[in-house]
């Protein structure tokens, strides 16, 4: 079979033939064995491994009406994608776990596939591997493979008071095109296509580990909730200027229509995977970055500020809570 | 809070504190990276990686009452530590993608974590990483990465004609354990603690690579299922006869209690996790394995035979049919 149906129910296909298919469709890259066996096996010629995993759920972190199977597909990978290179290493594989219904149309799987194959191709990674099960909804969980290619991982917890805070990539983006979907518009469109498919800034990962990044992160939470992981971890307080955070047009205009701060999506809003790291001062901080505040001592709790004052309202979302 | 109270439910506890708890119960091992940033990092001297996902869901694969959540915890781990196991390579590290009711309780997830920690120990390998998200029911994936420790990673597609096939580890028994169940018992007790956690014979798979196996996988479909997978990856037939196959005494016993022949649970029965291998004649096949059969050349299509026979009805599981 060379060519499946679009419109075929997976159900009709069957899980091998599937597998195959996307195999036939995509290969599995420069992995020394990809799709198709027990394991795939890829080059970790730096002797260690980045690994992490993201799990996305149908009408937790997506709707069927709001997302295209390419756009699911290219969110799942960015989101790991983006873990393994906030620690500073490049992107190399991805595996993908995906829970359909069984009346699923075959071109939803490969549309799925494809987005998946064209984030990677973006984070310079390949699809390698994979496994279906049925169920009720849509779940896909991916996990990313990356190589530190002789770098240090760097972490969240290494953040030190006179550090400068710096920032790489998107801010607000994906909570502005969530809110303009939310009321039942379609535009701005740039917005609406970062909610639906984010551009995480992979390079400024390594870019920032080379440049000697003291701690690093990519923002899936919200800057503020994520800056107060580096803030716990690190042991110390970040303080944020907002006159310093590049508000881009698109967030502006679109706030502006809804008559609210853009800051509230540039602070609190996540799924852009932007970088966020912190540098010492005598660093060659990447041009990319774009500095937004500076790491002081805790003499209390840890925790970050913005212009001074601390803004446990925009603290980002916890899924169980 | 040192102690989380068993009874709570996640969502009054949230994801993070979740997370922290799981890192304090259990580690990480000797991860580089372990739990709590934004990917974990193992050391891969080999400077390759084995890598295998499956993604387990509730009523799909497990039901909440016949599985503990600690049973479910070491069935999703050995899925994928046998997986990477099959590969030759010797398993390293766990990432763990779990989706949850958000009224599920605290104690759920500590044991389930608890059985993720006993498998990964049994294989040698630690829980490194993982996502949390909420959802409608529970589903659990899992990523496994192992070592090859310098061994060629051994395919499904190696096996040639004149070798011998062997299998390592059980059969049946889950197969049994969920006809046990299915009909109401709860004994014989072996088989259905079989099917609540299976015990993948993982050193067999490394051993098998280094005495030169030419094509291997771990047995989750079913043997004739799996052994089909080999004989159409390698362009061959495998010939099994059915009075070398290892019929253990619970499996025959529960069989015969049930009036069925036991064989049907050997050759049709997935989730031991045994570990079937092709050797060549001049191999010295380890102690562990048991030969059952041969490969012979493919005069036609590839396939498996049982005594000369081919045998459809038992050629296992498909997720979407």
């Amino acid at each position: 079979m060379t060519e499946l149906a679009r419109g075929a129910k997976i159900s009709d296909i069957g899980e091998h033939v599937l597998i195959e298919a996307i195999e036939r469709r995509i290969g599995s890259g420069d992995a020394m064995v990809g799709i198709g066996d027990d394991a795939a096996v890829i080059a970790t010629p730096d002797g260690r491994c980045a690994v992490s995993t993201d799990v996305y759920v149908q009408d937790v972190h997506f709707r069927l009406n709001w997302s295209s199977a390419h756009d699911v597909g290219r969110r799942v990978a960015a989101a790991n994608l983006a873990d393994v290179a906030a620690m500073g290493a490049a992107p190399r594989a991805l595996v993908v776990g995906l829970v359909l219904p069984p009346e699923t149309e075959v071109g939803w799987v490969m549309d799925f596939t494809d987005g998946i194959a064209q984030e990677c191709e973006s984070a310079g990674a390949f699809l390698v591997g994979g496994d279906f099960s049925s169920g009720p909804m849509v779940v896909a969980s991916a996990t990313a493979l990356g190589d530190l290619q002789g770098r240090d991982p760097v972490l969240r917890s290494g953040a030190a008071p006179g550090d400068l805070v710096a920032v790489a990539g998107r801010l607000g983006w994906a909570a502005g095109g969530l809110a303009v979907l939310s009321r039942g518009f379609s535009a701005p469109r740039k917005l609406v296509a970062a909610h639906r498919s984010p551009e995480p800034p992979y390079l400024a990962g390594a870019l920032a580990a080379s440049a000697g990044a003291s701690a690093m992160l990519d923002i899936s939470d919200g800057l503020l909730a994520d800056l107060g992981h580096i803030a716990a971890a690190s042991g110390v307080v970040v303080d944020i200027e907002s006159a310093d955070l590049p508000i881009d047009d698109p967030v502006r205009e679109a706030a502006s229509a809804f008559t609210m701060d853009p800051l509230v999506w540039v602070l609190a809003g996540g799924d852009d995977h932007a970088m966020v790291a912190t540098f010492a001062r005598e660093a060659d901080i990447p041009h990319d970055f774009t500095v937004i505040g500076m790491v002081n001592e805790a003499s209390g709790d840890f925790g970050v500020t913005v212009d001074g004052e601390s803004r446990p309202e925009l603290r980002g979302f916890d899924h169980f809570a």
